[in-house]
């Protein structure tokens, strides 16, 4: 088992360390604000408890989570260091500077980043050939699937180690053959997305009508059936056939999207403020987290 | 109950008579290919099997569809025409015009068109207030939803019509404001289709990888969880921040798309050549086929 050193407690730090501390890892978290790592063991503890994690596992995962106030005390011990604070690049920076000047060079640092280029995070760094974009999905200790996306430095044998490591806690991994932005599910949930807000700003239809065309349709089969088994499933001339007629009128847009920044300019963020694309009454985000992890539970 | 007269014997037009037969419907079903017709039987009776219907219910819905060799006799008691036939515009002109001249002007016509606008379909009817776009998903007995688009000089009470009479057969209807290609459903994972065939293009990942992505990461919630309320749940802010960081790199592409064309031109078609975008050796079809309906009705 490895000792591990993360470097935020938000919503992907903490789920990060539930799924390393269930596979009997032992992991130090540091977070520099003190309320979010005040709250970790609490965010844990549920986290556990809707996975349907034992009342003994639980505890068993909760006693390997240790909150570290102080960076380097996190680091000190770490065989791998796991970057998972805000994507901005200039916080990356940042964070990573302060771990090159505490862990030895041959210590890989995971970065979690989905949108930031991996070589644009590495250009700051005094050994770039240990950094790796491992790319975890929320929340990670119930989602299989974690991407590894090596920058053009990562050293080859680290990218092996991560998938080893992964695939003992009973990980799916895939490896990018290019650092792309958004890297391979980001892409293609976000493609989907630009289309649904496309449905709104031309007035086809609204919100909740989008979700229920998607819960009730070809979401029922992308847990068995990917897209391109699909394509070839109903046939590539049918399937190039609707392409080709469908894909001109398609979003193109490269932002800005105007039905999201009028949303955020009133003050509706969703879930936190009550409104967003849907109403968000108080109960509605306990009661989509339990829909979400029993829905995804019920497909693995 | 109602008599419906099918023209199309194909997929689509197959399994919306055996969803309608299974809802008590008696179903004439016409198509201008006798090997289409005459298959007709056994197709329907392993559409049953497949969704686990028993003896029983099988033969009453075997019982309620008649293949019907010449067109006028499998609508002159029709109260409803569904028009299942390919998605060229010509063919459905043709038929369109075959079915005005046999049935009369207060039987309405539903087109399963998926691509074409309705407002071209309806452009030489006699009485265009007849046709309605009703969008069924495959296999149209196991999948709830159907989408419903009026075309600008659709009576409005045929829409009310369609909602109450596939309502009543268990169905999730969604109506559209307006009338676009590709309806909701189909824009929406033809937007996240394209973006796949760009990573491809792009050397990102093979075609394998990508149904990794999408079968253990989002594919896992997306029949509980649609992608506007999982917006509002992970918050606006970090859903606009992702899209407009991801959007200018996304495929805007409308077209030709290289890689299907490359297969399609060395005969590779998918599961009916035995390559596509992934290998198909004899047995994958049926594999495919009962996996789909096994994991469409573990989300029901």
């Amino acid at each position: 088992m490895a000792r591990f050193g993360i470097i935020g407690a938000g919503l992907m730090g903490h789920g990060i360390a539930v799924a390393l501390a269930q596979g009997g890892h032992r992991v130090h978290v540091h977070d520099r604000d003190p309320a979010t790592l005040g709250s970790l063991d609490i965010r844990v503890e549920k986290a556990l408890r809707l996975c349907g994690a034992s009342e003994e596992e639980s505890s068993r995962a909760r006693d390997r989570i240790i909150p570290t106030p102080d960076l380097p005390d996190a680091l000190r011990a770490a065989d791998v260091v796991v970057e998972a604070v805000p994507e901005r690049l200039s916080v990356k920076h940042e964070v990573i500077a302060e771990v090159e000047a505490v862990v030895s060079p041959r210590v890989p640092v995971w970065s979690n980043t989905s949108v930031l280029p991996l070589t644009d995070i590495g250009s700051a760094m005094r050994h770039p050939d240990r950094l790796v974009g491992v790319h975890w999905w929320n929340p990670p200790h119930v989602i299989p699937l974690v991407e590894i996306a090596p920058s053009a430095r990562t050293a080859p044998e680290l990218v092996s180690q991560v998938e080893d490591l992964l695939g003992a806690l009973g990980k799916t991994t895939v490896r990018l053959h290019r650092d792309v932005p958004g890297f391979i599910g980001n892409r293609l949930q976000f493609a989907l997305l630009r289309e649904a807000l496309h449905l709104l700003q031309e007035g086809v239809c609204d919100a909740a009508t989008i979700d229920t065309v998607v819960r009730s349709s070809f979401g029922l089969r992308l847990a068995s059936v990917g897209p391109m088994e699909n394509a070839d499933y109903i046939g590539l001339d049918l399937t190039s056939s609707i392409l080709t007629s469908l894909a001109p009128g398609l979003s193109a847009s490269s932002g800005p999207f105007s039905c999201l920044n009028d949303l955020l300019a009133d003050g509706h963020r969703g879930r936190a403020s009550g409104q967003g694309l849907l109403p968000w009454p108080l109960d509605r985000g306990d009661e989509v987290a339990r829909r979400l992890i029993d829905g995804v539970r019920r497909n693995l």
